[in-house]
């Protein structure tokens, strides 16, 4: 493939901006204090996310009316062009008022990522890539860090929930005795934290969909300089479901590749 | 013991301008971009800390010279009026640029809290309780929810560290597969979500000094109708070290303590 770079340039602009708009929707319904109950704070959500994707459409359509959308919350068209879209990632932080959500974009085609923009509205940070570009925070180049896992010195995401396709359960007790775990409650979030060089590593279990939580993290990590992968240590597309992710610094992927395998099987999911 | 109903709400008074001071220091160096690298930051940590500690410690000697302090940073004086306060909370979050840290302070007499304040600085929440006058965020009533573990529908939080005194890896193993646990890097932040409703449950494993984190967390949650205990379910002092400690919606708090009994030794280290 051979592609322009002034096109990816400009494909960048305009997921930027729809990161913007995705901003202030978010910050709109963060602020919006109603009194809300458990139930109206997921109504909340479910309104930022919903929102968010229809914006993505029609804009597509409008510019890119040959692109498709696969949003976690609504899909557009087929194409080889896809832009990929996790609209709020962190919901169950951004429902409980607590400020961790961000928004997420990528373009891939064929199914590998060429740009991503990654917005944290409530740090004002964007986080941007474009392939062979490297990856960039509010313009500055960004950079993993080198370590290896070190006690608390060293912090590494990993996120567990009931439905997951696979149990990382040992695993994570496994490398939580070489490292600080937390569990931030938006992946996304965390891998951008990985871009930077403040955490080494996050470890992702999930496979239907997710493909809209990793794709842009894919490639603004990589172009940090960082590695992201299957759970397993492979490459996979993301214009489908993913086989969970493992998203490092580079320096210890081999390691949490390895102890994976020790307890998880793989089943394959990327197909 | 009788308390002046009058002398409470001044100790209160008097909490919340020392929450205020450390909310303008928190947000100061948490804005404060200036490229710092890993060991910087935690320079930065380790500068709000300390400046809100010993901000405290002036004060107290100010106003009540009688009286004690127990601060993470820094102690002063012995009395049975003790302050007890974790100027920044979620240090690893603090430092990474995550806005997911807040100050908490309690007034305790004889190990018992009778008030207690913990600010949000990032969400400006403010969060307050005096012994038997209910809880209460930025002066509206907070009160915990009544719900039982209920998959991805209730959120949890733990934490996990290398050195932690207690493993509790195999309660939350048990228990994550009846909700979804999170581990935001912030005790006393996941113990707010706990007391407005947010959250079920907090299961914290630390003992030496982190009566800190959990002395003004007891009164507010309490009051707000939820449950604190050391993590065998004991009621326990919070002028010296804890014993784990369990903070729930009072509804999970029973099986919590069953599962724990379960798998985890009690040391006793409450004394």
């Amino acid at each position: 493939m051979d592609f322009n770079d002034y096109k990816l340039e400009e494909y960048l602009e305009f997921a930027k901006d729809i990161a913007n708009y995705a901003g202030e929707i978010m910050i709109k319904y963060f602020n919006h204090n109603n009194g809300a109950s458990y139930k109206g704070d997921k109504t909340i959500v479910t309104l930022a996310d919903k929102e968010i994707n229809s914006y993505l459409i029609e804009k597509v359509k409008e510019k890119y009316p040959t692109h498709s959308v696969d949003g976690e919350e609504e899909q557009f068209g087929k194409s080889d062009y896809l832009w990929i879209c996790d609209p709020v990632d962190g919901t169950a932080m951004y429902a409980r008022h607590i400020p961790v959500a961000v928004f997420s974009l990528a373009l891939a085609v064929n199914g590998m990522p060429l740009i991503g923009v990654i917005l944290d509205p409530f740090t004002n940070n964007l986080y941007t890539a474009i392939k062979g570009k490297g990856a960039y925070k509010n313009g500055e180049k960004i950079t993993v860090n080198n370590y290896e896992l070190d006690g608390m010195k060293t912090v590494c995401h990993f996120d567990i929930w009931p439905t997951a396709e696979y149990n990382i359960y040992e695993v994570i007790k496994e490398l939580s005795e070489k490292t600080y775990f937390i569990g931030i409650g938006s992946v996304i979030r965390a891998c951008m934290c990985v871009a930077t060089g403040d955490f080494c590593l996050a470890v992702f279990p999930g496979s239907k969909h997710k493909n809209c939580d990793i794709a842009a993290v894919k490639i603004i990590v990589e172009e940090a300089g960082g590695k992201v992968t299957d759970l397993f240590g492979n490459e996979q597309r993301y214009d489908k479901s993913i086989n969970g992710a493992i998203i490092s610094n580079g320096k210890v992927h081999n390691e949490v590749v390895k102890t994976i395998n020790k307890y998880v099987t793989n089943k394959n999911l990327n197909n």
